[in-house]
């Protein structure tokens, strides 16, 4: 088991990785002080459900905690507004107080909707986040918790930040081998925006992490809680720093979006978004090097790297627009500099958004 | 013109409050480095957007800022989470970005609602107060922002604390009278809680803040922020003092609660539940004088302090189990220790509220 503290002073918190985690939930809850007077809700999927929450409620009620659970259909459609006031409904009359714990047992769809009940209950209540999933390491440090609205993903949220994290990679296990990579292709991330090192300890691992080796996740995910852990601590509120997590989000989101969240999941989309951020760190003079290493790392785990060529040019241009990180008409956009290391470009053209698309669906000139 | 500042540190505000500030709350802005790159939303109601929302467009504009506005029915219906997703869907059509404003201009109601949308669109932008109403004085101080959940009220929100308040007093005399009592309700209750020369100050200009005179509303309206002001930077999430604030609301909040919300408005409730605070601190030993002084204090502004005979003493009391002022079972109460000092008291018990309804009801003795 390892411990990583996200240090935030006053609402720093611990994420706990390893195995068999979810059976010592009561113990953890009563380490880190969270009453036993006030009922503790737990929020889950109905895939998840199933498989967990009876051990976390024995676990929970074995130390002195009384329950409720409120289970939600998996998948996006559960981060909105009718959702979140159902699981509302079942906060209220379970008897939650302002002392109360709200849990997050899944993936990152349950940590946003059950993390933003938590920072909206009677003004802010306790969080505690179960994550289930590879993906989820990644939405679990920061305390970036929405749901979405109709017009736009992620409009509606909080900045609330979890009493601890408790990451049991037994849960990890029954994963499909899709979300798998897709899972895993977040964790590449942090090392390309941060840690050289880690970047290549994922490319030389890449077979044991997708064969769900329990020592290499919870290596890997220590060390890319860690690295979101430390951006985030440094810019808690995405002033600044905090954008370089955006990497491959920002062509990766444009995907998402006119795929209708179904062609691609989020790491595969991220995943082309990286491989054309390196090509245009290349396009802007960086060494060829950096976007081969990118994408033959990327490859190593199964991910794409490529714009498939039915995807309409102008209707990726179009959604990138439309995405509520441009402010001020600014199109940012994160390249690397090389391996572990990006920077925050402003002055990106569209037509050299134009041009990299191009690129990636194998039409346009590799330079 | 006076300037009150709420002392929160990074979060501290001023509090502007005289006349004619309306027509000019685009210099404020400026003043402010509110950006004029990002667009503004200003949320009001269908009673108040007809008399001033051309006022504040207008001078926003004229100092450079592109506004949009949601205009919501009046009352407290507004505060759903329908409504406040009609809201976020303005904002989202209006094209705000990070880096907008939104803004109140209204009474508590559209402040509540405005504060929650500010407080969770894109996870927080800046945010305006313009109170309309003399009850809005309470609820513009403190940062507490929240819509109702059909099963009780206030239950989804947040702390948020405006960039600024601009209090004009031209709003408050097209105020029905009855709104005037009830609004100077909340005024008297922070003279009561906490500043003795301002209750004092109150029974005597009782006639001139009736009349709606200027210079008193304004002197009344900066001393009753202030005193909310002091309590709130000395406890900013309501830990502890800040519950001294409840001085009357929680026999009040039950009144209303059994009354539909209807029979009640907020500072009558709450005025017959200072009463009661009063009469609970005799039964436990303090002077008589503390009830005939509060009640003749609340007397001079036409505010009740008995309990209709129709009402049914122990819904009542069920209604006052149901607020969410009780935590893990203990029923908190604050009483008057003389004008302009409460104490919090969380040993009472069912009994003696039963007989202090008795008693507002002119059935039990007095003691």
């Amino acid at each position: 088991m390892r411990t990583l503290t996200v240090d935030l002073g006053d609402r720093s918190y611990p994420i706990y990785i390893g195995e068999g985690l979810l059976s010592k939930s009561g113990e953890y809850f009563l380490q880190h002080q969270l009453t036993t007077k006030s009922p503790v809700l737990i929020v889950s999927d109905e895939n998840i459900a199933p498989k967990y929450l009876q051990t976390v409620v024995d676990s929970l009620q074995a130390s002195g905690y009384q329950t409720v659970s409120s289970v939600v259909k998996a998948g996006e459609k559960s981060k909105s507004l009718d959702v979140f006031e159902e699981v509302m409904t079942a906060a209220i009359e379970g008897g939650l107080d302002r002392k109360s714990t709200v849990v997050a047992l899944g993936g990152g769809v349950v940590g946003d909707l059950a993390g933003f009940v938590a920072a909206s209950f009677m003004r802010g209540v306790h969080f505690v986040q179960m994550p289930t999933t590879i993906l989820a390491h990644d939405s679990s440090v920061g305390g970036k918790v929405a749901v979405n609205h109709r017009l736009a993903k992620n409009m509606i949220g909080a900045f609330h930040q979890p009493a601890m994290v408790l990451y049991d990679v037994d849960t990890l296990q029954s994963l499909p081998e899709r979300d798998v990579r897709s899972g895993l292709s977040e964790m590449i991330k942090h090392g390309l925006i941060w840690d050289e090192q880690f970047a290549y300890w994922c490319r030389d691992n890449a077979d044991r992490l997708l064969a769900l080796d329990r020592e290499a996740l919870t290596y890997g995910l220590t060390e890319g809680c860690s690295v979101k852990a430390k951006v985030v601590s440094s810019d808690e509120t995405e002033q600044g720093l905090r954008a370089i997590l955006n990497l491959g989000h920002t062509i990766g989101h444009a995907l998402e979006a006119i795929g209708g969240y179904g062609e691609f999941l989020h790491g595969e989309a991220i995943s082309i978004g990286m491989a054309a951020a390196a090509q245009l760190a290349v396009n802007r003079g960086r060494d060829r090097s950096i976007y081969e290493e990118t994408t033959a790392l990327l490859a190593k785990f199964g991910l794409p790297t490529t714009i498939p060529g039915h995807l309409n040019d102008e209707e990726i241009i179009s959604a990138m627009l439309h995405d509520k990180k441009f402010k001020e008409n600014q199109i940012v956009f994160i390249l690397p500099v090389r391996i572990g290391e990006v920077e925050i470009v402003s002055d990106m053209t569209l037509d050299e958004v134009r041009q990299v698309i191009k690129q990636l669906k194998g039409e346009g000139q590799h330079v």
